[in-house]
């Protein structure tokens, strides 16, 4: 029967899925490294024979696996929980992911490795495992404690840290070298896309599929939350970024809709089942002499991981005001790597800049690891309590001392309530400023796309597209303005009432009119940065900056009205927290 | 990035099934058949390009959506159900199918198509569409009402009845014609399959699954149901069944198991997808030029699809012993054919043996049906009622007469009681043979698979294997013996009773030995029948006989034992009802 090699691929595959789990779950060892060991068992490269007929067919369906995968993830990240985690989880992020790269990169160089074979490996091991760490802390019962919550927060911030390095290294891989100004570009459309995209996103996902779920029929929801999914994947790839930034993305957005337990439980089989392929096809992917070659490297890798990660975890959140107790079992929490190294292996391998042996290395790597992290989240409490007993009585007085003093600098009262306005206020102006952005690059993208060649048109398109574009972002460019005068005026107010100069009410003023103006100047950089292809002449610029003039003049009520209405929308979809899930209907449908 | 295409094609097909979902349960038309005319509307033979690239692995997703399919149809059902729907439900279906082989193959020859083609064709009709029916029904809100019981009644029986049909198109498409002791012995093979697969089947996954229950994790047991499905369809394969007939058979099995309801739930989503690309894809399949050119027959065979369904499942609803009303209900809800056609019509495909306009004439037809349905269902109602008082008066009484004859043939009090226990009696007897020619047509399959050429034995292979096969057999052998006993017994209770002989407890006492006595004949003529090329020389199977025999007197009563045992385990398993699903967990895993 046609298609017959494929099911039985599928159907090996399975089966073997199945017999792991169960046999996983007895041994009590996570099921992840048992279908990696499964695949590797029935792959090409193990005797007696290859089970496994098409490996092209299976690869393709591991992809869906990183599609699902990451989608579960960005379901589960809400902005929401990433403002309650805060500054730690940053510090601690940034920390780690700095450091890691440092680390692969050197170790690479060490080895003699190539620059980007190297750069590879340091990307793949700054991220840890979301996967494993959230079974293993399950498994341990430790979910609740307050360090798992910050490792939680870690991860969503390496998630989205994550999400840069993809899009930054295939930027790097596709121009040979790293170029700053290139890097700086990569990150600011990055920026402007993932800004663009949830904006428009949450104001518009939640509220259709509000609408799909009132017909009150899981499947047309699933298959739309799908189609949704898959859609946008569509276009991130068109894009030019990598489908599993596009499916996180998605994610995120859905993650603000009411229906996310519904769309959680629904989704949940589809990625544990592609799940599940994925990780066996990575042990496909594996070759066993190449783990025979190279054991040294993978032992100097697997130590490195270890103990990189609890260093710069550890330190990091400690920098941040936790405890040290607190700091050493977050940094045994997140010492692994996992399911996002072998998307960023796979990333290099088909972007062919890397080398064959950085796969199976990171799949040998993360293996390791993962069997440890159990152990070393058990050990985090006596290491701690042994190492605070060995250190000397000056170093515990420093450290106290250090906490005591971050601790002072935390605003309070006026100040803290100050600071929070002007961050909002920041917050608002560049979100502004990249849906501008946005605009201009959708336009730009559109005119060169040629699509529009067919139309026939009196004036030239670019002049119609730019005039467009100018047009569409006049709400935005005019919410812009607004904030920066209030920022002129809150600044105003802040820097000049403490000091004791002689012309105050003369020098708020300057501050509350430079302030604005600065803005106007930056509003006119950014938009002759994006307008890129489209940019038309100097006169016809200023004819519509002058037509842009008179329409803020004359409609400015309905621009900021549209605005705030669409600022009102997107603060409700935020702040709704999602239904509970009704009880199961029995029958059957 | 690798794969690319395919992730596009699959967000093509995904967004469009989204889109469609939405807009046609806005208009209140059956999902399904958007889901056919978006992927005619996508696909390869519309303009103005094709938005698919390719459309092989579309394909092969569409493979996963039939095994999807017709797992969930096995899931819904049950060895239960089907006792309860009763006679009923039989006599429509074979006659339904009956009279649509016959009348599809007749416009087949009509139209001067091969004998091929109008074979597939006949089997194409005779099916009707469960998916259809249930939505079409659900929307009606008429799925409570007795003849939708009936209905479903009807489509089970049909599934088992299709099963057989499909295995039995597979034997004759590769034969080249229709012998009729080929296709006994298919049949017979199958049911001999079916049997075993049933009763093993039954008697270990409930028992696996719910081991695999008690670890409480929803991930595990998705993947060991997908691993058991996907193995068993493996299996399957490799016995020269279809895909389709081992996903209904492995859903059927599960059905018994304790954790059917979250099986169905977890499975659902899953199946809701792939359904979605295989109705996408049965669209993508389409060729409009070629329903252009089949205007004729694709509106001949719609009409008689209509005309001949309402005719003969209204028939032989009623000469089953329905109401008129009634009757002409399940007539027009079964007037239609849905995705068991396509199976069937891409089993010809696939086996090369039908011409290239079948698939889309199955289609359209199917399209046509389906847009019928809801209005044919509601028409039931009034057309009965038109009849009925058109009816001239005798008719209507002979009709009267028919009903109330058919209602004094039932059984009542000792004689019902005991036709039941002898019923039974015979599908004990009937299992019991069927697991024995099981034993001996696996040991068989196995000696010619020549695996076990490696294996050193002093004695022929052959001999050991034939052997084997008896000891495994003796306990079925031993309790089929019994059971005869018992019948025989009965048997001369029921028959000498009632007769004024002058010799009743001498012909008791004859009937009693004489059907132990045929029985024993029976049983051997089955081992001989599928010892087949295990068949030992004459003197061997003397030896073993005798073996045999001693083995049953010294050991009766372990054997006796060990059966009693195992038939224990599966009633218990029939008869437990599944467990209601526990309250929603809502925690992120």
């Amino acid at each position: 029967m046609h298609g017959a090699d494929f099911l039985r691929d599928l159907a090996v595959i399975m089966l073997i899925a199945g017999a792991t789990t169960v046999l996983f779950s007895r041994l009590r060892q996570p099921v992840v490294l048992g279908y990696i060991l499964a695949g590797l068992i029935i792959g090409p490269h193990t005797p007696p024979y290859p089970l496994i007929t098409n490996s092209h067919t299976i690869e393709t369906l591991a992809e869906m696996g990183v599609v699902f995968l990451m989608f579960s993830l960005g379901l589960e990240f809400s902005l929401k929980k990433l403002r309650e985690v805060g500054s730690t989880a940053l510090v601690a992020a940034l920390m780690e992911i700095v450091v890691m790269i440092w680390v692969g990169f050197e170790i690479g160089r060490f080895f003699g490795w190539r620059t980007m074979d190297s750069l590879f490996l340091g990307a793949m091991l700054a991220v840890s495992s979301t996967t494993i760490i959230v079974k293993a802390l399950s498994e341990l019962n430790l979910k609740r404690e307050r360090f798992a919550q910050l490792v939680f927060g870690i991860l969503i911030v390496e998630d989205i840290l994550a999400i840069g390095l993809i899009a930054l290294l295939s930027g790097i891989a596709v121009n040979g070298d790293i170029n700053m100004a290139t890097v700086g570009a990569t990150l600011g459309k990055l920026g402007i896309f993932l800004v663009v995209s949830l904006t428009v996103g949450i104001l518009v996902v939640p509220r259709l599929l509000a609408y799909v779920a009132r017909f009150d029929n899981d499947e047309m929801l699933l298959v739309t939350v799908l189609g949704l999914c898959f859609g946008f994947c569509l276009m991130v790839i068109e894009l030019g970024y990598s489908v599993a930034l596009g499916a996180f993305v998605i994610g995120a957005i859905m993650a603000e809709s009411r229906q996310l337990h519904l769309i959680e439980r629904l989704i949940a089989p589809v990625r544990d089942m592609f799940s599940a392929i994925f990780f066996v096809a990575v042990g496909l992917m594996l070759d066993p002499r190449v783990l025979v070659d190279y054991w040294l490297p993978i032992t100097v890798i697997t130590v490195a991981v270890v103990l990189g990660k609890l260093v710069s975890c550890g330190t990091g959140a400690f920098l941040a005001g936790q405890s040290g107790r607190t700091s050493m079992r977050v940094g045994m929490g997140l010492a692994q790597i996992g399911e996002f190294s072998f998307i960023i292996a796979a990333l290099g391998v088909s972007l062919k800049v890397t080398s064959d042996f950085l796969y199976p290395i990171a799949v040998a790597v993360s293996a390791l690891t993962t069997l440890l992290t159990p152990y070393l989240i058990q050990s985090a409490d006596p290491l701690s309590r042994r190492i605070g007993s060995t250190l000397p009585g000056w170093l515990t007085a420093v450290f106290g001392l250090y906490t005591r003093w971050l601790g002072s600098l935390q605003l309070s009262g006026d100040n803290a309530l100050a600071a929070a306005i002007v961050q909002r206020c920041l917050l608002q102006i560049l979100v502004n400023l990249c849906l501008v952005a946005g605009v201009f690059l959708g336009l730009a993208a559109l005119f060169e796309s040629g699509v529009l060649a067919f139309l026939p048109s009196p004036l030239d398109h670019k002049n119609v597209l730019w005039g467009a574009a100018m047009l569409l972002s006049l709400p935005f460019l005019v919410a812009c303005y607004r904030k920066q005068k209030a920022l002129g005026q809150m600044l105003a107010e802040m820097t000049v009432r403490g000091s004791a100069g002689r012309y105050p009410a003369a020098a708020r003023q300057i501050i509350a009119e430079l302030v604005p103006l600065l803005g106007i100047g930056i509003m006119l950089l950014v938009i002759s940065a994006v307008s890129g292809s489209l940019l038309p002449p100097l006169e016809t610029r200023l004819v519509v900056l002058g037509v842009a003039v008179v329409a803020v003049l004359l409609l400015s009520r309905q621009l900021i009205r549209l605005h705030s209405r669409l600022q009102i929308a997107l603060q409700e979809t935020l702040e709704t927290p999602p239904d509970p899930l009704k009880p199961e209907r029995h029958g059957h449908h």
